[in-house]
Protein backbone atom coordinates (compact mmCIF):
# COMPACT_ATOMS: atom_id res chain seq x y z
CA UNK A 1 0.00 0.00 0.00
CA UNK A 2 1.43 3.26 -0.93
CA UNK A 3 2.01 6.07 1.96
CA UNK A 4 -0.98 7.92 -0.40
CA UNK A 5 -3.57 4.93 0.07
CA UNK A 6 -2.82 4.70 3.73
CA UNK A 7 -3.40 8.09 4.38
CA UNK A 8 -6.56 7.77 2.36
CA UNK A 9 -7.48 4.68 4.62
CA UNK A 10 -7.02 6.25 7.57
CA UNK A 11 -8.65 9.68 6.62
CA UNK A 12 -11.92 7.60 5.55
CA UNK A 13 -11.41 5.25 9.13
CA UNK A 14 -11.97 8.12 10.78
CA UNK A 15 -14.69 9.81 8.82
CA UNK A 16 -16.89 6.75 9.28
CA UNK A 17 -15.98 6.69 12.64
CA UNK A 18 -17.30 9.99 13.44
CA UNK A 19 -20.58 9.34 11.06
CA UNK A 20 -21.12 6.29 12.81
CA UNK A 21 -21.11 7.77 15.79
CA UNK A 22 -23.00 11.11 15.06
CA UNK A 23 -25.93 8.80 13.60
CA UNK A 24 -25.46 6.40 16.69
CA UNK A 25 -26.50 9.62 18.95
CA UNK A 26 -29.22 11.26 16.70
CA UNK A 27 -31.13 7.89 16.11
CA UNK A 28 -31.40 7.77 20.04
CA UNK A 29 -32.94 10.93 19.87
CA UNK A 30 -35.50 10.16 16.91
CA UNK A 31 -39.02 9.57 17.77
CA UNK A 32 -39.49 6.32 16.33
CA UNK A 33 -36.06 4.43 18.27
CA UNK A 34 -37.44 1.07 17.65
CA UNK A 35 -37.63 1.48 14.21
CA UNK A 36 -33.67 2.63 14.18
CA UNK A 37 -32.84 -0.31 16.49
CA UNK A 38 -30.72 -2.22 14.03
CA UNK A 39 -28.91 0.77 12.80
CA UNK A 40 -27.99 1.85 16.46
CA UNK A 41 -26.55 -1.63 16.82
CA UNK A 42 -24.59 -1.12 13.40
CA UNK A 43 -23.57 2.21 14.24
CA UNK A 44 -21.87 0.99 17.07
CA UNK A 45 -19.95 -2.01 15.39
CA UNK A 46 -18.68 0.06 12.72
CA UNK A 47 -17.71 3.15 15.15
CA UNK A 48 -15.78 0.11 17.19
CA UNK A 49 -13.84 -1.31 14.74
CA UNK A 50 -12.92 1.72 12.36
CA UNK A 51 -11.50 3.41 15.84
CA UNK A 52 -9.46 0.25 16.57
CA UNK A 53 -8.21 -0.26 13.05
CA UNK A 54 -7.07 3.57 12.71
CA UNK A 55 -5.34 2.97 15.78
CA UNK A 56 -3.84 0.05 14.77
CA UNK A 57 -2.60 1.76 11.54
CA UNK A 58 -1.11 4.41 13.37
CA UNK A 59 1.34 2.00 15.45
CA UNK A 60 2.04 -0.05 12.28
CA UNK A 61 -0.11 -2.69 13.14
CA UNK A 62 1.34 -6.22 11.14
CA UNK A 63 -2.41 -7.10 10.49
CA UNK A 64 -3.53 -4.45 9.02
CA UNK A 65 -4.61 -6.16 5.85
CA UNK A 66 -6.89 -8.99 8.39
CA UNK A 67 -8.08 -6.14 10.33
CA UNK A 68 -9.00 -3.94 7.13
CA UNK A 69 -11.39 -7.34 5.71
CA UNK A 70 -13.51 -7.55 8.76
CA UNK A 71 -13.76 -3.60 9.05
CA UNK A 72 -15.25 -3.59 4.93
CA UNK A 73 -17.41 -6.05 6.21
CA UNK A 74 -18.77 -4.08 9.25
CA UNK A 75 -19.05 -0.67 7.09
CA UNK A 76 -20.58 -2.72 4.35
CA UNK A 77 -23.18 -3.93 6.48
CA UNK A 78 -23.49 -0.87 8.56
CA UNK A 79 -23.53 1.13 5.22
CA UNK A 80 -26.94 -1.02 4.04
CA UNK A 81 -28.98 -0.45 7.03
CA UNK A 82 -28.11 2.82 7.30
CA UNK A 83 -29.41 3.57 3.73
CA UNK A 84 -33.07 2.25 4.33
CA UNK A 85 -33.29 5.55 6.91
CA UNK A 86 -34.14 8.45 5.59
CA UNK A 87 -32.66 11.06 8.57
CA UNK A 88 -30.10 13.11 7.16
CA UNK A 89 -27.44 11.32 9.59
CA UNK A 90 -28.15 7.64 8.21
CA UNK A 91 -27.27 9.30 4.52
CA UNK A 92 -24.22 10.61 5.82
CA UNK A 93 -23.63 8.05 7.40
CA UNK A 94 -23.83 5.50 4.22
CA UNK A 95 -21.97 7.08 2.52
CA UNK A 96 -19.45 7.11 5.17
CA UNK A 97 -19.46 3.56 5.04
CA UNK A 98 -19.24 2.82 1.55
CA UNK A 99 -16.56 4.99 1.46
CA UNK A 100 -14.50 3.22 3.61
CA UNK A 101 -15.66 -0.36 3.10
CA UNK A 102 -14.08 0.43 -0.23
CA UNK A 103 -10.67 2.08 1.25
CA UNK A 104 -10.23 -1.06 3.25
CA UNK A 105 -10.94 -3.66 0.78
CA UNK A 106 -7.96 -1.88 -1.09
CA UNK A 107 -5.97 -2.80 1.82
CA UNK A 108 -7.22 -6.02 2.49
CA UNK A 109 -6.17 -6.99 -1.08
CA UNK B 1 -4.65 -0.85 47.30
CA UNK B 2 -4.10 -4.51 48.34
CA UNK B 3 -3.77 -7.56 45.56
CA UNK B 4 -7.33 -8.47 47.24
CA UNK B 5 -9.29 -5.07 46.01
CA UNK B 6 -7.58 -5.20 43.00
CA UNK B 7 -8.78 -8.82 42.02
CA UNK B 8 -12.13 -7.60 43.60
CA UNK B 9 -12.04 -4.49 40.90
CA UNK B 10 -10.92 -6.32 38.06
CA UNK B 11 -13.58 -8.58 38.86
CA UNK B 12 -16.56 -5.92 39.25
CA UNK B 13 -15.38 -4.32 36.57
CA UNK B 14 -15.44 -7.49 34.20
CA UNK B 15 -19.22 -8.37 35.18
CA UNK B 16 -20.02 -4.46 34.84
CA UNK B 17 -18.84 -4.80 31.64
CA UNK B 18 -20.60 -7.84 30.14
CA UNK B 19 -23.89 -6.59 32.15
CA UNK B 20 -24.10 -3.86 30.25
CA UNK B 21 -23.18 -5.47 27.09
CA UNK B 22 -26.04 -7.96 27.53
CA UNK B 23 -28.53 -4.99 28.77
CA UNK B 24 -27.58 -3.02 25.29
CA UNK B 25 -28.10 -5.58 23.37
CA UNK B 26 -31.65 -6.51 25.03
CA UNK B 27 -32.52 -2.82 25.33
CA UNK B 28 -32.64 -2.79 21.46
CA UNK B 29 -34.73 -5.56 21.03
CA UNK B 30 -37.44 -4.26 23.94
CA UNK B 31 -41.11 -3.65 22.22
CA UNK B 32 -40.35 0.39 23.61
CA UNK B 33 -36.94 1.22 22.29
CA UNK B 34 -37.83 5.01 22.81
CA UNK B 35 -38.44 4.39 26.34
CA UNK B 36 -35.02 2.33 26.78
CA UNK B 37 -32.75 5.13 24.57
CA UNK B 38 -31.00 6.28 27.73
CA UNK B 39 -30.17 3.08 28.98
CA UNK B 40 -28.85 2.17 25.58
CA UNK B 41 -26.44 5.19 25.39
CA UNK B 42 -25.28 4.57 29.10
CA UNK B 43 -24.79 1.23 28.78
CA UNK B 44 -22.34 1.74 26.08
CA UNK B 45 -20.93 4.40 28.02
CA UNK B 46 -20.12 2.18 30.96
CA UNK B 47 -19.50 -0.79 28.79
CA UNK B 48 -16.39 1.05 27.32
CA UNK B 49 -15.02 2.79 30.45
CA UNK B 50 -15.37 -0.83 32.44
CA UNK B 51 -13.51 -2.14 29.37
CA UNK B 52 -10.76 0.32 29.40
CA UNK B 53 -9.95 0.48 32.47
CA UNK B 54 -10.24 -3.36 33.44
CA UNK B 55 -7.37 -3.53 30.36
CA UNK B 56 -5.30 -0.61 31.98
CA UNK B 57 -4.83 -2.13 35.78
CA UNK B 58 -3.84 -5.35 34.00
CA UNK B 59 -1.52 -3.27 32.07
CA UNK B 60 -0.21 -1.98 35.23
CA UNK B 61 -1.03 1.44 34.45
CA UNK B 62 0.40 5.17 36.54
CA UNK B 63 -3.47 6.62 36.04
CA UNK B 64 -5.79 3.69 37.58
CA UNK B 65 -6.52 6.08 40.22
CA UNK B 66 -8.14 8.61 37.90
CA UNK B 67 -9.23 6.74 35.89
CA UNK B 68 -11.37 5.04 38.74
CA UNK B 69 -12.74 8.13 39.16
CA UNK B 70 -13.95 8.46 35.89
CA UNK B 71 -15.44 5.25 36.03
CA UNK B 72 -17.42 5.47 39.59
CA UNK B 73 -18.94 8.23 37.76
CA UNK B 74 -19.82 6.20 35.13
CA UNK B 75 -21.16 3.04 36.41
CA UNK B 76 -23.22 5.21 39.27
CA UNK B 77 -25.42 7.05 36.35
CA UNK B 78 -25.74 3.49 33.95
CA UNK B 79 -27.02 1.93 36.98
CA UNK B 80 -29.62 5.30 38.68
CA UNK B 81 -31.06 5.02 34.78
CA UNK B 82 -30.97 0.99 34.84
CA UNK B 83 -33.13 0.48 38.44
CA UNK B 84 -35.49 2.79 36.87
CA UNK B 85 -36.91 0.19 34.74
CA UNK B 86 -38.11 -3.45 35.37
CA UNK B 87 -36.94 -5.78 32.64
CA UNK B 88 -34.40 -8.21 34.40
CA UNK B 89 -31.29 -7.11 32.34
CA UNK B 90 -31.83 -3.67 33.78
CA UNK B 91 -32.11 -4.74 37.35
CA UNK B 92 -29.20 -6.89 36.77
CA UNK B 93 -27.12 -3.79 35.04
CA UNK B 94 -27.76 -1.41 37.94
CA UNK B 95 -26.95 -4.21 40.54
CA UNK B 96 -23.49 -4.88 38.74
CA UNK B 97 -22.85 -1.07 37.97
CA UNK B 98 -23.40 0.00 41.75
CA UNK B 99 -21.34 -3.11 42.67
CA UNK B 100 -18.21 -1.71 40.34
CA UNK B 101 -18.66 2.33 41.06
CA UNK B 102 -17.88 1.20 44.70
CA UNK B 103 -15.18 -0.51 44.07
CA UNK B 104 -14.00 1.99 41.45
CA UNK B 105 -14.37 4.47 44.41
CA UNK B 106 -12.02 2.28 46.69
CA UNK B 107 -9.13 2.82 44.27
CA UNK B 108 -10.05 6.28 43.39
CA UNK B 109 -9.48 6.89 47.49
CA UNK C 1 -21.89 -22.06 19.08
CA UNK C 2 -23.24 -23.61 21.90
CA UNK C 3 -23.27 -21.36 25.35
CA UNK C 4 -20.52 -23.89 26.79
CA UNK C 5 -18.40 -22.70 23.64
CA UNK C 6 -19.07 -19.64 24.18
CA UNK C 7 -18.35 -19.34 27.69
CA UNK C 8 -15.26 -20.77 27.41
CA UNK C 9 -14.26 -18.49 24.24
CA UNK C 10 -15.27 -15.39 26.79
CA UNK C 11 -13.22 -17.19 28.97
CA UNK C 12 -9.93 -17.87 27.01
CA UNK C 13 -10.33 -13.86 25.45
CA UNK C 14 -10.05 -12.46 29.07
CA UNK C 15 -7.40 -14.52 30.45
CA UNK C 16 -5.14 -13.68 27.07
CA UNK C 17 -5.92 -9.79 27.45
CA UNK C 18 -4.64 -10.18 31.18
CA UNK C 19 -1.34 -12.30 30.00
CA UNK C 20 -0.35 -9.61 27.25
CA UNK C 21 -1.02 -7.00 29.85
CA UNK C 22 1.51 -8.43 32.07
CA UNK C 23 3.93 -9.82 29.81
CA UNK C 24 3.64 -5.77 28.26
CA UNK C 25 4.28 -4.36 31.39
CA UNK C 26 7.05 -7.17 32.75
CA UNK C 27 9.07 -6.96 29.70
CA UNK C 28 9.22 -2.96 29.93
CA UNK C 29 10.47 -3.77 33.10
CA UNK C 30 13.63 -6.45 31.81
CA UNK C 31 17.27 -5.76 31.57
CA UNK C 32 17.29 -6.28 27.59
CA UNK C 33 14.55 -4.84 26.79
CA UNK C 34 15.33 -4.65 23.05
CA UNK C 35 14.89 -8.22 23.25
CA UNK C 36 11.57 -7.97 23.69
CA UNK C 37 10.56 -5.57 21.54
CA UNK C 38 8.81 -7.86 19.09
CA UNK C 39 6.79 -9.27 22.60
CA UNK C 40 6.07 -5.67 23.46
CA UNK C 41 4.37 -4.80 20.47
CA UNK C 42 3.05 -8.25 20.04
CA UNK C 43 1.40 -8.33 23.37
CA UNK C 44 -0.47 -4.80 22.71
CA UNK C 45 -1.70 -5.81 19.50
CA UNK C 46 -3.38 -9.14 21.26
CA UNK C 47 -4.65 -7.65 24.24
CA UNK C 48 -6.38 -5.45 21.84
CA UNK C 49 -7.70 -7.54 19.59
CA UNK C 50 -8.90 -9.82 22.49
CA UNK C 51 -10.51 -7.23 24.93
CA UNK C 52 -12.32 -5.33 21.20
CA UNK C 53 -13.63 -9.51 20.70
CA UNK C 54 -14.29 -10.04 24.18
CA UNK C 55 -16.63 -6.76 24.45
CA UNK C 56 -18.14 -7.42 20.96
CA UNK C 57 -19.53 -11.43 21.94
CA UNK C 58 -20.81 -9.79 25.70
CA UNK C 59 -23.11 -7.31 22.87
CA UNK C 60 -24.30 -10.48 21.04
CA UNK C 61 -21.93 -9.07 17.61
CA UNK C 62 -22.96 -9.99 14.44
CA UNK C 63 -19.58 -10.56 13.26
CA UNK C 64 -18.37 -12.95 15.83
CA UNK C 65 -16.66 -15.17 13.37
CA UNK C 66 -15.25 -12.80 11.54
CA UNK C 67 -13.36 -11.18 14.72
CA UNK C 68 -12.78 -14.49 16.05
CA UNK C 69 -10.87 -15.20 12.47
CA UNK C 70 -8.98 -12.38 12.92
CA UNK C 71 -8.60 -12.55 16.81
CA UNK C 72 -6.90 -16.57 16.04
CA UNK C 73 -4.47 -14.79 14.08
CA UNK C 74 -2.90 -12.42 16.52
CA UNK C 75 -3.22 -14.74 19.21
CA UNK C 76 -0.75 -17.11 17.27
CA UNK C 77 1.31 -14.54 16.06
CA UNK C 78 1.85 -13.58 19.71
CA UNK C 79 1.89 -16.93 20.91
CA UNK C 80 4.97 -17.79 18.76
CA UNK C 81 7.11 -14.83 19.68
CA UNK C 82 6.36 -15.48 23.44
CA UNK C 83 7.59 -19.00 23.37
CA UNK C 84 10.61 -17.97 22.44
CA UNK C 85 11.34 -15.81 25.48
CA UNK C 86 12.01 -18.18 28.81
CA UNK C 87 10.72 -15.68 30.82
CA UNK C 88 8.03 -17.29 33.13
CA UNK C 89 5.38 -14.27 31.91
CA UNK C 90 6.62 -14.72 28.41
CA UNK C 91 5.77 -18.68 28.82
CA UNK C 92 2.78 -17.93 30.35
CA UNK C 93 1.30 -15.53 27.73
CA UNK C 94 2.34 -18.10 24.91
CA UNK C 95 0.06 -20.89 27.03
CA UNK C 96 -3.16 -18.21 27.22
CA UNK C 97 -2.50 -17.00 23.64
CA UNK C 98 -2.88 -20.56 21.98
CA UNK C 99 -5.54 -21.67 23.98
CA UNK C 100 -7.07 -18.72 22.70
CA UNK C 101 -6.37 -19.12 19.43
CA UNK C 102 -7.55 -22.57 19.37
CA UNK C 103 -11.10 -21.08 20.58
CA UNK C 104 -11.34 -18.33 18.03
CA UNK C 105 -10.97 -20.91 15.69
CA UNK C 106 -13.68 -23.21 16.90
CA UNK C 107 -15.97 -19.82 16.57
CA UNK C 108 -14.35 -18.96 13.20
CA UNK C 109 -14.86 -22.06 11.69
CA UNK D 1 -17.82 24.54 25.00
CA UNK D 2 -17.87 26.33 21.24
CA UNK D 3 -18.31 24.08 18.63
CA UNK D 4 -14.65 25.15 17.67
CA UNK D 5 -13.27 24.36 20.78
CA UNK D 6 -14.87 21.02 20.45
CA UNK D 7 -13.56 21.04 16.57
CA UNK D 8 -9.84 21.93 17.73
CA UNK D 9 -9.93 19.03 20.65
CA UNK D 10 -11.20 16.33 18.73
CA UNK D 11 -8.21 17.31 16.08
CA UNK D 12 -5.99 17.66 18.90
CA UNK D 13 -6.98 14.18 21.10
CA UNK D 14 -6.70 12.56 16.64
CA UNK D 15 -3.42 14.24 16.14
CA UNK D 16 -1.82 13.17 19.35
CA UNK D 17 -3.04 9.89 19.27
CA UNK D 18 -1.32 9.25 15.93
CA UNK D 19 1.61 10.85 17.64
CA UNK D 20 2.05 8.55 20.33
CA UNK D 21 1.25 5.50 18.36
CA UNK D 22 4.02 6.46 15.59
CA UNK D 23 6.37 6.93 18.73
CA UNK D 24 5.26 3.95 20.08
CA UNK D 25 6.38 2.18 16.69
CA UNK D 26 9.78 3.99 16.33
CA UNK D 27 10.76 3.76 20.04
CA UNK D 28 10.35 -0.37 19.48
CA UNK D 29 13.23 0.09 16.95
CA UNK D 30 15.44 2.28 18.50
CA UNK D 31 18.69 0.58 19.07
CA UNK D 32 18.48 1.57 22.92
CA UNK D 33 14.70 0.02 23.18
CA UNK D 34 15.84 0.23 27.04
CA UNK D 35 16.81 3.88 27.68
CA UNK D 36 12.63 4.13 26.23
CA UNK D 37 10.39 1.84 28.09
CA UNK D 38 8.45 4.33 30.20
CA UNK D 39 8.11 6.34 26.72
CA UNK D 40 6.39 3.28 25.23
CA UNK D 41 4.47 2.94 28.11
CA UNK D 42 3.08 6.65 28.72
CA UNK D 43 2.70 6.24 24.76
CA UNK D 44 0.45 3.77 25.30
CA UNK D 45 -1.62 4.91 27.91
CA UNK D 46 -1.75 8.34 25.89
CA UNK D 47 -2.76 7.08 22.61
CA UNK D 48 -5.87 4.63 24.05
CA UNK D 49 -7.14 7.58 26.08
CA UNK D 50 -6.99 10.40 23.37
CA UNK D 51 -8.51 7.85 21.33
CA UNK D 52 -11.36 6.75 23.55
CA UNK D 53 -12.30 10.53 24.49
CA UNK D 54 -12.17 11.15 20.81
CA UNK D 55 -14.54 8.46 19.71
CA UNK D 56 -17.03 9.42 23.53
CA UNK D 57 -17.01 12.86 21.81
CA UNK D 58 -18.19 11.94 18.75
CA UNK D 59 -21.23 9.98 20.18
CA UNK D 60 -21.88 13.17 22.26
CA UNK D 61 -20.98 11.54 25.76
CA UNK D 62 -22.67 13.04 28.78
CA UNK D 63 -18.96 12.90 30.92
CA UNK D 64 -16.93 14.87 28.57
CA UNK D 65 -15.39 16.97 31.11
CA UNK D 66 -14.81 14.09 33.28
CA UNK D 67 -12.40 11.97 30.77
CA UNK D 68 -10.59 15.33 29.74
CA UNK D 69 -9.71 16.10 32.56
CA UNK D 70 -7.96 12.49 32.77
CA UNK D 71 -6.75 12.78 29.23
CA UNK D 72 -5.30 15.80 29.89
CA UNK D 73 -3.27 14.18 32.95
CA UNK D 74 -1.85 11.37 30.89
CA UNK D 75 -1.18 13.74 27.69
CA UNK D 76 0.53 15.66 30.38
CA UNK D 77 2.89 12.87 31.55
CA UNK D 78 3.59 11.20 28.27
CA UNK D 79 4.64 14.61 27.35
CA UNK D 80 6.86 15.28 30.01
CA UNK D 81 8.27 11.31 29.23
CA UNK D 82 8.99 12.17 25.85
CA UNK D 83 10.27 16.17 25.71
CA UNK D 84 13.42 14.28 27.69
CA UNK D 85 14.67 12.29 24.32
CA UNK D 86 16.33 13.73 21.18
CA UNK D 87 14.81 11.60 18.76
CA UNK D 88 12.29 13.66 16.44
CA UNK D 89 9.34 11.25 17.17
CA UNK D 90 9.85 11.95 20.97
CA UNK D 91 10.08 15.63 20.57
CA UNK D 92 6.89 15.76 18.13
CA UNK D 93 5.01 13.44 20.32
CA UNK D 94 6.04 15.76 23.07
CA UNK D 95 4.66 18.76 21.30
CA UNK D 96 0.86 17.09 20.51
CA UNK D 97 1.14 15.80 23.81
CA UNK D 98 0.96 19.10 25.33
CA UNK D 99 -1.45 20.82 22.86
CA UNK D 100 -3.90 18.34 23.56
CA UNK D 101 -3.08 18.35 27.09
CA UNK D 102 -4.27 22.21 26.84
CA UNK D 103 -7.57 21.86 24.77
CA UNK D 104 -8.73 19.32 27.22
CA UNK D 105 -8.44 21.37 30.21
CA UNK D 106 -9.80 23.92 28.50
CA UNK D 107 -12.76 21.45 28.14
CA UNK D 108 -12.28 19.89 31.56
CA UNK D 109 -12.66 23.73 32.81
Amino acid sequence: MSHEQRQELIQALHQCMAACNQCFDACLKEDDVKMMAECIRLDRECADICNFLEQALARNTPFASELASVCATVCEACGNECKKHDHEHCQQCAEACFKCAEACRKLAA
